[in-house]
């Protein structure tokens, strides 16, 4: 496995679905700075499941526990370890795992790997629950960041066909972020977000899955970070974002976009504005040039599959019989996981970040 | 700067545009593996300007001197390193650069960056040339990787919005991906070729320039390879591609079309083959399921903004005027860097595969 | 902090003296691998305090918990997480840390490092508690190097001038450093034994304290271990030994003691034994040459400084006063650590010698 | 192998005795730092052999050629890559290697880790020629340190039994290191310098070779550098100190007289002098506290085994007779490597403490 991520800041996550508990060691963060846990706790109630009628029925306290590292409410240089213990499972629900991998999962690639030693329950350490542990590193990570001046925020930029406006990526504000962030389903048009609703309703209803894009950005980044040219920033962010369950895709600005587009569209024009700053005109480069932050708004999509546990019928193998099976998975699963995977990707993001900024500004 | 890379595999990229050389260190590669000097001579005409008339008249030798690493042309435990001269260089091309910044391209977050100490000269260590180490270190993984039964080829899916057909990545073999990475213009459909070259010439004669889509694919990857949570296949493979100057995009397998499709359309079908293999009946996962490889083909998507180097007037600041200026770039620059960036994507991931090959294969 | 370790075996401690809980995660183990947790349990005792009259009256129960990594007893692919609960705390014995920096005590250094928002109590991420987790870790991968036939032991080999006898580090066998491990007090002779307690007493009743040297020994290690130049055995070895506090010198087979010697005593001559293995006449080179094994002992020796605690009257600085001032230590501390720390350095060399066992076997 | 070492700052090296060069490419280095490279170069000659009669007569260059990383004279951002040629190699002096391992040589081990494939010429990628790349690295350290008022110098403590004065290392300034650190046989007393210049003769007369110790002190190191607890201050050193061929044991402080000391005497007491900067009466913990810098002098010792190649004859084994054999080595030999090696235990140590220094000075 490599649950270890990071160059100043170190992130090593534990845990597997139905394990005792999950969690997260932080190394390297700066000392003396003050955590709420409470923002912590409300930033991880954001992917709780349990929280709105379509995500899946499982509930979980993820009441998150500090094993080490703050002293007195504050960052105190020792690694900052925290607990999620796993209250709620129900084993029996995954019975037929043992003997069939699930189509669009890990069952099958973990079974080989790990030669039939890992822990398959629940989809062992592949599961959409270790995006706890990766939610709480994130969110103590955007505090420290927002005391530099840094908000990242993210919206449902589509569920299947549906989609969202869009933000003005040049001109954008933390304030605009926030105003829905804050909304229990993050999109900016609240029109698009009944939308999406109803396509996911209409998913869950013919047993089926959809997926979706998340967009985010961050506001407030100073110029220079990111270490080409094996860290830039859009390989370190993209290098997280990919460790969240289901993305297949990431892009940052035009992204895909930027293929169909001229250089003199694409390019973007450099200017002084009335305070003296240097900024771009249009926003095509997304905040990143060269691997190295611009300034500008730092824009990136991450597309996410379609939830793979449906409950329709699908095919796939044995693995005694040797013989082609059906399979039927029953239990509790998300028609789509889109909206609780919107506070992973800012975690993804500002852990990302919180790594460049403290390796930019060294001695 | 973060020009190492690699767990298994070390690889330490070093050089600028106009320094003495340029060149590679890699550490932990297999001992005792024959290495093809020719071959990977041949490997890196393919990117070398000057091959045709649509690159730039830029012309170097691109030969790679070995330094370190081979005994009778095998590798033999020490690290291996070559270097290549950088002896055809016009520095008069490049007096603008510091005085102004190019839109999209590293000089204002590099100059912010590196206080001003930057090596502007040709964009210094973000200048393209810098992909030639990257391309000498992938060829020598490829052939590893080949006598391990891996084979990784490219074509040129899309010239802006002109489209070549497309490889059945269910069935694809080594030798579909052979028949289309021997063409100097590596297109699976000819005509769709004549007509991207259409394109990049017309786009030349505007003096502006155009971008693209890579899609690579490597077939006969063995089950297991890839380390969750941080090191899977996606994660590795991205963060290696976004290395690559122009990156703005990256997506395994359906990609962002993933995003718009049902669970039941999405989620690939396990079967038993003939032999007893087992696969996948469609292959929208793209190879990687949970960031492991699942023995299917391996298939992934660049998407390459235009090239910021065009010689239209743009606007940008003058660094001491402190004033918005208009820019002019003369020189030699192509107008699509797509054609030779096809090794780069090869070798890019090649790299990956190879450090999480020798990741997978241990004591 | 970097509380993060090793390369294909990734070691994460966590915890201060006085927070909720100490512990360690372990990515990168073999899969499928049996663990004893009793067997485990067992080995932190030999470093658990309240054994015996020689050590700090202080008791932990020191019963690790496991939170993820194992299924079914067998390691399972995901990151072993243990933790050990802190529940015999007596804060007020600390009171004085705030004050005045204890000599030879890193006190001084967190507070000036981490800007005075260090976790002071009982030494905080540098009290010889956080060794347990370091021991966890280190029976674990004792456990599986046992069943790849290495063997780990150690004796004390001085404490103070008081010296043990030695082992023939050309012939010694598993059963020879099993004999020693398994006493109280791991001594080869154990009327050297019955002295250095003496020694140790002595101190206790002079409120003083004294230091010593422990001497390991692994034998049936297969050639080829160690990655040179950087991590070769003795980098690996020695820095996880730094990493045990108290510890000011490591040295490995002759050590200091070659310095002395002429080239022609010094070189251990190869030759054939009876069924054709290559071994050595002798053994100065200590089990490395080139910082790769050599397939005899590797024998390494650490030396630990008397324990900095002692209840005798101290100079040192007030921190607001900013005038020198006295301090007595009162609470419990140890007049010697050397007896704790055996296993503390057996588990250390546990670590290294099973990163490079993964290192060396691989694809 | 682990040719590569470093946090903040990498460092890889390449090459092998005989290959077309040898060299070092360091990322990370901050940058507008002017680097003197004839100060470097000066450094290099106090290793390059032929420079006195007690040396091999083997005679390079040893001019190091910069590739990329400067531009101006200072560090651009850009790795910093430098080459040696080798250019005076006698091959057929090396004949015998392919058939007999050389006793105290890593032939044996990397014969057998990499499986007969490693370059055995000259001892490959164990030669003591590549400490010259490292001393390269190690120069540019220093000069970026001294202008952060951190010095470091070294004298030959003992060659054989014979043994220097000492440095009052307590009071100890960068004057009086550079004092020795000038003299081209590097000894505090010249007496005790010209008594070991006679050892090692008589050596030479002998065919035989010496050992020694080499004690290194850094100046002007600020309190907090060392990142515990498996970076600490003497776990990095050592590390680095263990790459140089021929090291057997590293010390800190008293070292292993330590372990012979009581608390009360071994314990360093805090006080303010009248500038009221916090200093220590007695420097026992040689600069090192829990793995931090102390703000006192850095204090290490290296153990150097006497040089493997004799020209006696020695017992080994024939790898294809299958028989022990007798072997002769001719060729040119140093009778004693200590000398040579002063500077590249200077340069270990710079290499180290600027890796911390880059890690505590952080955003």
């Amino acid at each position: 496995m490599s649950s270890n991520f990071g160059e100043r800041l170190k992130i090593s996550i534990f845990g597997q679905s139905h394990s005792d508990a999950i969690g997260v060691n932080i190394d390297g963060l700066p000392v003396g700075e003050y955590i709420d846990l409470e923002q912590v706790q409300a930033f991880l109630q954001r992917r709780a499941p349990g929280q709105n009628a379509y995500s899946t029925t499982r509930t979980e306290a993820d009441v998150p526990k500090v094993l080490s590292g703050l002293w007195q409410d504050r960052t105190c240089g020792a690694p900052l370890c925290a607990m999620i213990e796993n209250t709620d499972t129900r084993s029996k629900d995954y019975s037929n795992l043992r003997k069939m991998p699930r189509p669009g999962h890990a069952d099958y690639t973990a079974a080989v790997k790990y030669q039939g030693f890992q822990d398959y329950r629940g989809g062992g350490h592949f599961s959409g629950r270790l995006t706890a542990p990766l939610c709480f590193a994130g969110a103590v990570c955007m505090q420290i960041l927002e005391r530099k001046g840094i908000t990242i925020g993210a919206h449902i930029a589509a569920i299947k066909q549906c989609q969202d406006t869009s933000w003005d990526t040049v001109n954008i504000t933390a304030q605009m972020l926030q105003d829905v962030t804050k909304k229990t389903f993050p999109t900016i048009d609240d029109k698009a977000g009944e939308q999406m609703q109803a396509v996911i309703a209409q998913a869950k209803a013919e047993q089926n899955s959809v997926g979706g894009i998340i967009e985010a950005v961050a506001v407030g980044l100073p110029v220079g970070l990111g270490e080409p040219m094996f860290d830039g920033i859009e390989s370190k962010v993209a290098a997280l974002l990919y460790a969240i369950p289901a993305v297949k895709g990431v892009e940052f600005g035009a992204g895909f976009a930027a293929a169909t587009m001229m250089g003199s569209m694409h390019n973007d024009d450099f200017y002084y504005d009335a305070a003296g700053n240097i900024k771009t005109k249009t926003n095509h480069h997304g905040g990143s040039l060269g691997g190295i932050s611009s300034g500008m708004p730092l824009v990136v999509r991450a597309a996410f599959k379609p939830t793979p546990s449906i409950s329709q019928e699908q095919q796939t193998i044995g693995w005694e019989t040797k013989r082609n099976e059906t399979l039927r998975i029953v239990g509790r699963h998300d028609p789509c996981i889109v909206p609780r995977a919107v506070p992973c990707v800012e975690a993804a993001i500002a852990i990302a970040l919180l790594d460049l900024y403290l390796l930019q500004y060294r001695g």
